[in-house]
């Protein structure tokens, strides 16, 4: 069992001694990022033990390499090829000799090892003793953190403090040897949601005549290259120093109680696609690792405190009450904003930039489940995030016309470059809903931030361009009373695929069709100029406008009159019900153990869907539909998905059940540090950890943007005193404290505004 | 153009001179085969020309290897590995040379090239004049034949004879070199019909110790053994023998005008598993080879034409009125009756042993398709292929355990061993419709022979297995008044995919309920020994038989009121129609050029599913309903299957619309002779040929097995005057004589019977 949280601090998270049960979830867990690149919490002497060691990976965000998929039967506007982020060298290897024999948690005696991940400073420290089989020992602190002042750097710091003298003490780094270079991990599994390509994956080169050590690499298929640097610094003038292959050493005669220190940048340069690019990115880089060895480890340490403080002030929730969920909470918040892309045209993995599960691609989750934590206590990076949706606008269009779709744009379900990665459609190109949940997205980003440049340029073009395409893919059935159907879709909930008119996705298209509508007319009235430059460029036409509201007047929205249910789909009450209870607990998750037919044949949900349809729009709904529905879909569901307990539970908030509420947001809140998916070792769940945070201000703070206005419906669970949190609001902060008795909403920063609490207007100044 | 059909006779498809363009096609056309094995209608020279050589392929029935199948991303229950079926060592290899100077139809100059194919005599013949680079010439004729006295046995004679003198003359045989063998033909396409697996699959060792050359051959990782053999002999004692490696040669010193001639004779022994039974083997094949030779050529032609006699006297179909078409039919049933594989143990490919195409699988085009062919006029290879079924049932309980279906069995979509081995699910085992095909293809071979010992052991145990496997997949719908629905299936129309109710499917399923039903009270009422035998082997209980009748009587048949249509699923007339008038030629078939979400969207077909329904049970309906739906249906069908046009040309005939009849009839009669779908030189189109005979007999000949009688409509088109043909019933035959004016039904064999004639009961004696 991994208990990570003490009662000692709500900030840090503490490794007490070494278990090779819990290494590969921790490795998962300490990881670090800065959504320009991260590196996972392995162990600095990893590959050197049996059960220490599993799969270092240092990822940059978007570095990735491309192979042909495989089919057994191929078809038509099938993807095409595989995204496969890849581990670049691994900057913190580190080796540590003692009487020339070489530290491991194997060899010798190791005690008090210890690995804190402090979250408020953003820095993770190992320390521990370590005693050779000659007896003589170290004392050993590590310390490491991913920059956020300077994105490229990884900075380490390594003591070293002898308990005994004369002895031989060496301390060595490097990259990895070329040789293992470009190797991604060999996971051999079928699971699909574990990357499973494999081989050599990149060229590396040392690049000559640079100051410092710097090398080339350049991935085999896509030809993205990157430079990666090293910059050392040891302590002691009178070290024995020596360089071999990749490699430097310090060896020095050990003094007792004299501490050797080692000071180390990794640079991980930007990506470039242009090779010719590169003497000059190298040289660029290396200078950067200068002026960073400059400055030094101390000073970086304390900007990057700096740095994280700022985070904290803004985007923390504090919770009096449980000081062990507080800890878990922060660890979601943490993690979160690690894995941001933040330069406009990379985005968030699902796995963030701790580990190669689903090969680093970007899926709905971000809008729909990270974005949130971003557009109110973030927005830049909001920004930045939906960005990125319009750097791959042309591949969406491309897509669509694939797909013989001979207007507008479809999103690539998963992807990193834009194209469709997804090899299997029904639980990919199906989930058109992906449309729908970007066009959502940009709405709120632009209704929370009052960002109306971004809503008439980059915003309006996707909206236009998403509904376009739901208008040419559905059409109007005569057997529905002429209403606007979508057929052939699979929801969110993956357990059922390829059917008609599921509800969420349906109901998605409605609002696109309404943003897209609403943005058009606002354009034409405003004649906005960049407004009106988008309609003239994408060739927008009135008689669009007509349909687009006549779709959204239209859209069909299945319900059974007689349960007074919502219908996930056409058919879905037409199948029998999965007997959830007496499934063997092994059999979980069922996607593993149960194949596709036999699992699309049952009423039975991976995730929410058509709840989380009435938690996006859920003032549209009365109560009592909502508990409905709730109970129902509840029923069937089995939260094979880690997208799934958040939205249950922030719908028990707003149904006032409040145990249930308190139960699912535990189990959201504490999923990777309890590894309650089983997978944490493959990667943090982000989405989960944004359903986190929606829980808290969703679900127990009843935020809702209601129009224009900020809806707050706070309502706490027995079990805490008081939550705390901020929100920004079109260049506002709000500051919210919910105790049992009382909601107290203060204006931080920013004019006043009216919010609502409940249904009275509170006036904010 | 292929022209290969000449005035000259009704029996003999001729390829006069060589061209480039259709030597694919040819190859196809001109293949041999027995049901054991087959062998392409290559040149002998194979190999030898740039413009002249494609795929020359020696097939033996399920000699196949097997390697994982690829998936882009695996799920649970999917096809594990492909069965591919490989080519065996070509025993048509053959140098002629002249002065040193080898012939090929590229070297020195080749006139009054010509082949036949007999169809009377099963027979091909290849006659050329040669003349080299010195002006010396031969006339060359070569015959072959693949046995069906001796199955294992292919035979060749080779006829030189010299127009000048004192040339050397040579011939030289051989099967293929060591090295080249076991590649099989190197195929690039992503079209799914054509079969795409590449390298050597197979290991091979000469056999030493034999009086003939033997050779041993094991598949890679299927370890299937096969024996082939070869004794040649020449005519002239005067020639100079030698052999190098695997060759023999004869020269000799021309003489003008006496001709010198090789008979070879090549073996392929039965598939064995067991590798210590070679040598036995190897014997058995030696002296099987010493027999053959010592009957000679000659003789084993005699019997060849006699055995091919005894064929067309019970199977041929007479027209008068259409001399093409005649040979057209005839090399319809040739091909038909050179498929079917014999032994009880092997089925018939859908391209027949004649090409590669389809990787050699057995689909439900045997069932459907071909079975009727062989059930009325050669009904023993009927039972043969219905008990290769039999064979494979414990792999289909297997499979329906593996869909987690707990009773029953669920036969492979398509298979060589029994396993499942289409990688494509949704046109793959989404297509449960493949159980009630075989129950009720079961069913009308035990009515049309009256075979009750299969009846009631091999087809009662699948019977009731099929029908299990349907009770359990299906359920009790209450949203529609708890009719019984089968969700989540694909009917035979592959352009509409994971539905709910396809007609067809649910059809046939009530049908399968029925027949395990009656047969499961005939055995309870006549206490037959073999049937009580399978009912507790299988550990039938009683409640079983109350639920198939209740699934029998509450199935759900989807029907629109409104329209007064029968509905092919659920949801297809909730879907858009697909324009095909105005989709551009060239992207025809659909599959090739559309998503599979694209096509499914859409009401379009790629062959018959409702019309096939109400085709197999035609008396069900009224002729009204068939009428209205055959409208319907056909206007949004592309026939982009080889299955489709027969059907809709039978339903046609039914519904008296003879100019349609006839032109269906004349397309499906010429598919592969005019290479209509342009993919013959993958391999024929088997499924149609069976489509070729049904539409004779069951479209024009009106034939449809009602009750236990025989009933005929039959219904001539304008163009024609008489069509002849037999078949076999419960021990009869009956001659049937149709012409515009009169039908004569004749007994010529077995017990008076009464038939009826439209609804005239007319009593043969």
């Amino acid at each position: 069992m991994n208990t990570l949280i003490s009662n000692d601090s709500k900030w840090i998270l503490t490794e007490e001694g070494t278990d090779p049960e819990t290494i590969r979830q921790n490795e998962t867990l300490f990881a670090l990022s800065n959504g320009h690149f991260g590196t996972r919490g392995s162990l600095e002497e990893v590959g050197r033990t049996k059960n220490y060691s599993h799969s270092e990976a240092t990822l940059v965000n978007a570095y990735y390499d491309s192979e042909p998929i495989q089919y057994g039967e191929w078809a038509y506007g099938y993807a095409k090829e595989h995204q496969t982020v890849i581990p670049v060298p691994n900057g913190k290897k580190l080796t540590i000799k003692l009487d020339n024999e070489r530290f491991d948690l194997e060899a010798g005696k190791t005690t008090n090892h210890k690995r804190q991940l402090d979250l408020k400073k953003g820095i993770l420290t190992r320390t521990f003793t370590w005693e050779n089989t000659k007896g003589h020992r170290i004392d050993v602190k590590i310390e490491r953190f991913v920059s956020y002042d300077y994105p490229e750097i990884l900075a380490q710091k390594v003591a070293v403090t002898p308990h005994d003298d004369d002895c031989a003490l060496e301390i060595v780094t490097g990259l990895d040897d070329l040789k293992d270079l470009g190797q991604a991990s060999e996971i051999e599994s079928n699971d699909p949601r574990v990357k499973t390509q494999k081989g050599r994956r990149f060229r590396s080169e040392k690049i000559k005549n640079t100051q410092n050590k710097m090398l080339h690499i350049e991935t085999n298929n896509t030809n993205l290259n990157l430079i990666v640097g090293e910059k050392n610094q040891f302590s002691s003038p009178s070290a024995d120093y020596s360089t071999k292959g990749n490699e430097e050493s310090w060896e020095v005669k050990a003094i007792k109680g004299e501490t050797v220190v080692l000071e180390r940048l990794v640079a991980y340069s930007n990506i470039f696609d242009d090779n010719s690019e590169r003497d000059g990115i190298a040289q660029r880089t290396s200078t950067l690792l200068n002026e960073a060895s400059a400055i030094g480890f101390q000073e970086l340490k304390e900007k990057q405190i700096k740095h994280m403080e700022e985070f904290w002030d803004m985007s923390d929730i504090e919770i009096e009450g449980d000081d062990e969920l507080q800890v878990g909470l922060r660890f979601n918040l943490f993690h979160l904003y690690q894995a941001a892309g933040r330069d406009g045209n990379r985005n968030m993995s699902a796995k963030g930039l701790t580990g190669e599960g689903y090969e680093g691609h970007y899926f709905w989750d971000t809008e729909m489940y990270m974005l949130p934590f971003f557009l109110y206590t973030q927005p830049k990076i909001a920004k930045r995030l939906l960005n990125y949706r319009y750097t791959i606008l042309e591949e969406a269009r491309n897509r669509a016309r694939e797909m013989a779709v001979d207007a507008g744009a479809l999103f690539a379900w998963r992807t990193i470059n834009g194209k469709e990665a997804s090899p299997y459609y029904p639980a990919g190109t199906a989930q058109i809903h992906i449309n729908g949940d970007i066009a959502h997205a940009i709405h709120t980003y632009v209704k929370a931030t009052g960002d109306k440049r971004f809503g008439m340029k980059e915003g309006l073009e996707i909206l236009l361009e998403t509904a376009r395409f739901y208008a040419a893919w559905g059409h109007y059935d005569e057997k529905r009373n002429g209403a606007f159907v979508l057929n052939d879709v699979t929801g969110p909930d993956e357990y059922t695929a390829i059917v008609n008119n599921n509800y969420y996705t349906n109901l998605m298209a409605k609002h696109n069709f309404k943003y897209a509508a609403d943005m058009v007319e606002a354009v034409l009235e405003s004649e906005d100029e960049l407004g009106q430059e988008v309609l003239s460029r994408i060739n927008f036409k009135k008689k669009e406008l007509n349909n687009w509201k006549k779709a959204y007047e239209n859209m069909f929205l299945p319900y059974d009159e007689e349960q007074q249910l919502t219908m996930q789909d056409d058919s879905f009450f037409h199948k029998e019900v999965w007997d959830i209870e007496n499934t063997p607990k092994e059999n979980f998750p069922l996607l593993l153990n149960y194949h596709p037919l036999t699992i699309y044949r049952y009423q039975v949900n991976k995730q929410a869907d058509t709840v989380l349809a009435q938690f996006l729009f859920s003032d549209e709904f009365s109560q009592e539909q909502k508990a409905r529905d709730y109970e129902y879909y509840e029923s069937v569901t089995t939260h094979d998905s880690s997208l799934s307990r958040s939205i249950f539970g922030i719908m028990a908030s707003d149904l006032n059940q409040m145990e249930k509420a308190y139960n699912y947001f535990m189990d959201t809140a504490l999923m990777d540090i309890s590894d309650l998916q089983s997978n944490t070792k493959d990667g943090v769940h982000a989405a989960n950890m944004g359903g986190t945070w929606m829980s808290m201000i969703y679900g127990f703070g009843g935020l809702r943007l209601v129009g224009d206005t900020l809806h707050f419906k706070p309502r706490l669970p027995e079990e805490w005193k008081r939550i705390t949190f901020k929100v920004q609001f079109r260049h506002r902060v709000i500051k919210v404290s919910i105790s049992k008795e009382e909601a107290d909403y203060q204006l931080i920063k920013g004019e006043p505004l009216v919010i609502k609490h409940f249904d009275e207007e509170r006036y904010l100044k």
